[in-house]
């Protein structure tokens, strides 16, 4: 069998599987997942044999510490997951919600109902947890997947997949509802990426290279985000000690994740009160700070940035930093090198909030809080599918629910068209 | 300048003129809806003298009768596009609409709020009307758009588009919210397909062979359906005076669109009482019927279906008609052969009528109602933009609505990450 009829044959015993997976009640969902929990933990000893096959490959093959941490199936890292699951089992069901229901002048009762998409592809790295993780998530929005996980992980997915089918088929559900490809080929993903009838949403997690390798092979819809280049715009009403407490959380708190804020843009008529202690604290907590020339020549220990700074996404404790004249300055500049992730203003005026609220059409838009709490988590969305910085079909950190469409539902009694 | 320059330059003018677009308050965007419809009716002289030209080049071509029809700018055509810019005026804004906000354990709200997408890229065929109508769907919900009309329509597409420019000017607003490709060249659909990052949806309204052709080649996402192959089912619990009346009407009240029904399911308790006289209805209107060899034994004069009559979109007066011993039958049925569009069941049992609407998938499940009602404007969503049958970002009927996303918005007072 060619690699690309075995892609095939996966995809269509998905897209079989995605009937079942949508018709499964609640209570069933529910569990599988808390089934799904319980096996991972009982087989943990299953588990942690498989990822110690790829834990060797991965030293011999000399990967960095960092891939080696996510790569291991650690105990604490197999309970978290068990512990996921639970959460999403105690979500509340999306499919089957009306989420609205009108009525026509003809009598007729139109509504729109929640139902899942079908069969969801996620294509991502090494970390083995996002397995169960993206798996429970689809599941749990009645839809089926396909999973492609990195070579690096192979025997760790495979062990995880494992545990799940025989969960569902313990429970008598089609297992093909999770499904992972047979091979960790990078031609594959590109076969994959042309089931159009099969597949219905492509997923990629992971580095820039991948969603962009991802994005342009695709025939599939797919939801992405390349970066985040988040700005905190400290606006001249700011209460200044917030805006210290708000800078310091957006950059500090964990620099290397993508709603962690890369830009510092200050209004000019507070800069000179608010920088120096401000870039006091980020100097002891050795932030790298590289500003504008106005910047520079209030705190004279910071680099000068160059143009590439307002387009960079540091991911680490460097900041760029930035004095605008006005609020539509700052709305401007976030326009223009911004990455449509996450912005937040800091200000006591409520016409400057309303202004950014309606004029930055980021995913996220913050009045007064951290741009780290742009987040599906903290937003009580539950856990995350993902972030999307694209404006088509979801935007911003993806929940369950995103997992789902809306079909039209009419309650009629015999309405016919004239 | 190259061809594929001169699409950019289009394109780039398009997204410069989006973020003004977006910030058009409510009323300046009924102004202008308002004034465009003005003029429309009083440069009636200009339209049809440009519209003059297309028909000459038209008729040198051979193009056919129907096709002559569509590209022709009548009085009648022009006052009812005037009338349908005056009714998308007085639609609900939907932009700024905060659909929900909920409160955090941390004292942080939280929000969507719905704003446009940006860009979209309409790619339409011969009917010029379309110019004006898709133009004034996006401006309402706050969009940017470029068009690219059919060769044999260009002069009347661009005397509207210059009339529309002219009021947006008159209103001191970017002309460039509303373009229109400056070559109807095939190649120039190409290049603006790669062009992800300026443009941010794409709607084709056409033939199959034109949808095709745009999924296939776009890296921009695609809102299409492709056919309509809409089934009635006729339950044993069927009210059959109602059933008769339902079938007709959704057969031949205009059997060339894509909500018309293309198969008949009836139900194997049902079929001696019901066939008949349905079949005989229909006979009298002309309707040749196919049907699977149970139903030509109760129905002697139908001919005998083929396995593609199940798939086929006749849109004519063509119809299938297929005998299933079971509501399971009839839905496994339209999973099989359906095209997402549009089911109807026509039943007095509840427990029927539960199980076709949760069981069914398509775009729009209807409960005794003609297939003929799917449509956004019966739906009450206003006019229509057009029907996915893609369950990526919209599904069914596409409102104005629906060329909107929402973005999260957070009211804090200075929540940090912990």
């Amino acid at each position: 069998m060619s690699l690309r009829d075995e892609v095939v044959r996966v995809a269509e015993q998905t897209r079989n599987a995605a009937r079942s997976a949508a018709k499964l009640p609640m209570t069933a969902k529910e569990t599988i997942l808390l089934k799904a929990a319980e096996a991972l933990r009982g087989q943990r000893s299953f588990l942690q044999e498989a990822n110690a096959k790829d834990l060797e490959v991965g030293k011999s093959r000399g990967l960095s510490k960092a891939m080696m941490d996510r790569l291991t199936l650690s105990d604490k890292v197999i309970e978290d997951t068990a512990r996921g699951l639970e959460e999403i089992a105690a979500f509340p069901d999306p499919v089957g919600e009306i989420v609205r229901m009108w009525i026509r002048p003809n009598g007729m009762r139109v509504g729109r109902m929640r139902i899942p998409l079908g069969v969801i592809g996620i294509i991502y790295e090494a970390r083995p947890n996002v397995t169960a993780d993206a798996a429970a998530l689809c599941l749990k929005a009645g839809n089926a997947v396909i999973l492609r996980g990195g070579s690096e992980a192979a025997n760790s997915n495979e062990a995880v997949v494992a545990i799940l089918k025989r969960v569902l088929k313990e429970q008598g559900v089609d297992e093909h509802i999770v499904n992972l490809l047979p091979t960790t080929d990078r031609e594959a993903i590109l076969h994959m990426l042309e089931l159009e009838d099969l597949i219905d949403l492509i997923i990629p997690r992971g580095g820039e290279e991948l969603i962009r390798f991802v994005a342009q092979n695709s025939r599939i819809p797919v939801i992405k985000h390349y970066k985040g280049v988040c700005h905190l715009y400290v606006d001249e009403a700011a209460d200044i000690e917030m805006a210290i407490r708000l800078g310091f959380n957006s950059k500090v708190q964990r620099p290397g994740v993508c709603n962690a804020m890369e830009t510092l843009l200050v209004h000019k008529d507070i800069a000179e009160a608010y920088l120096p202690a401000m870039a006091k604290r980020f100097r002891e907590a050795g932030v790298e700070l590289r500003g504008c020339e106005r910047s520079c020549k209030i705190v004279p220990y910071m680099k000068p940035a160059a143009e590439d700074d307002w387009y960079a996404e540091y991911l680490d404790l460097v900041l760029a930093v930035r004095i605008v004249d006005s609020i539509d300055e700052a709305i401007d500049h976030i326009a223009l090198y911004g990455s449509f992730h996450t912005e937040s203003i800091v200000t006591k005026n409520y016409m400057a909030a309303q202004k950014f609220l309606n004029e930055v059409n980021s995913s996220s838009v913050i009045v007064n809080a951290s741009t780290r709490m742009s987040d599906g988590g903290v937003y009580g969305l539950g856990a995350e599918v993902g972030i999307s910085t694209t404006k088509i079909h979801s935007y911003g950190p993806m929940g369950v629910e995103d997992l789902t469409t809306t079909k039209f539902i009419v309650f009629g009694d015999g309405q016919i068209r004239e």
